[in-house]
């Protein structure tokens, strides 16, 4: 075990994304399955997704959310599906900014970032630390 | 879109759980990428498994919590890291009562009730909706 380093905290989880073909057919099964509500639906075309927000129904916003994720084209999404099938894609983790997050977990660089779900900052790191794909997300929509 | 239905409802994430060859690593690694602390490590026989929590320094115990899983001999978790290698495995979420979540999610039958991480009852769902394996874990430990 190690010390906990105060420079390295990173917020909590705000979302687990699920990779699927059809949004639609997910957010039937799954909300009914886990009696979950949509709270958030969004296309994005710069990076060719559909994001759906699945959450529990007391405290919304509170809570870590599921996210489906839904490839609208051909990119790294629609890739993973076919490699893969459908099931778990990466977590997401708050920070208060992107930049400041991926330095602080060791990026050796912070590039990458762009404008994802809900109008916020988010950044992906470039490793997978034992096959975990970790996102980070500003907890605040981007003010332009 | 579909209506919540008051008599599907989970509660929220308890923990989203990896597969890892060795946690003593992942703790290393993982801990000091996201700057997370261990708040509970423990080995369960019965199962075959040892689970590692990691959770963001502030409101332990509120947030959701990252799980390391790591077998202790044969079985699942090792046949998915053989066919698999290490990664998001599963999502457990909160239900006040094993049974009654199971039926809630669908489930025909509700066995495979067992005592988990944290002395509390658990179960996985027998379907895996859109890839996704999906575990119910109770608040409390379970009062033998």
């Amino acid at each position: 075990m190690i010390e906990n380093d105060s420079n390295g905290v990173l917020g909590g989880i705000d979302h687990v994304a699920i990779a699927v073909h059809d949004a639609d057919d997910a957010i039937h099964n799954l909300a009914r399955t886990l009696g979950y509500t949509v709270c958030g639906d969004e296309i994005i075309d710069e990076i060719g997704v559909r994001l759906v927000y699945l959450s529990a129904g007391e405290g919304q916003g509170q809570r870590t959310m599921l996210q489906l994720l839904q490839p609208t084209r051909s990119g790294p999404v629609a890739e993973y599906l076919s490699d893969h099938g459908e099931g778990l894609h990466h977590v997401c983790f708050l920070t208060d900014d992107v930049e400041r997050g991926l330095l602080r977990a060791g990026e050796p660089n912070v590039g990458g970032v762009f404008l994802g779900g809900r109008g916020r900052r988010c950044a992906f790191l470039s490793t997978q630390p034992h096959g975990l794909r970790v996102e980070l997300t500003e907890e605040l929509p981007w003010a332009r």
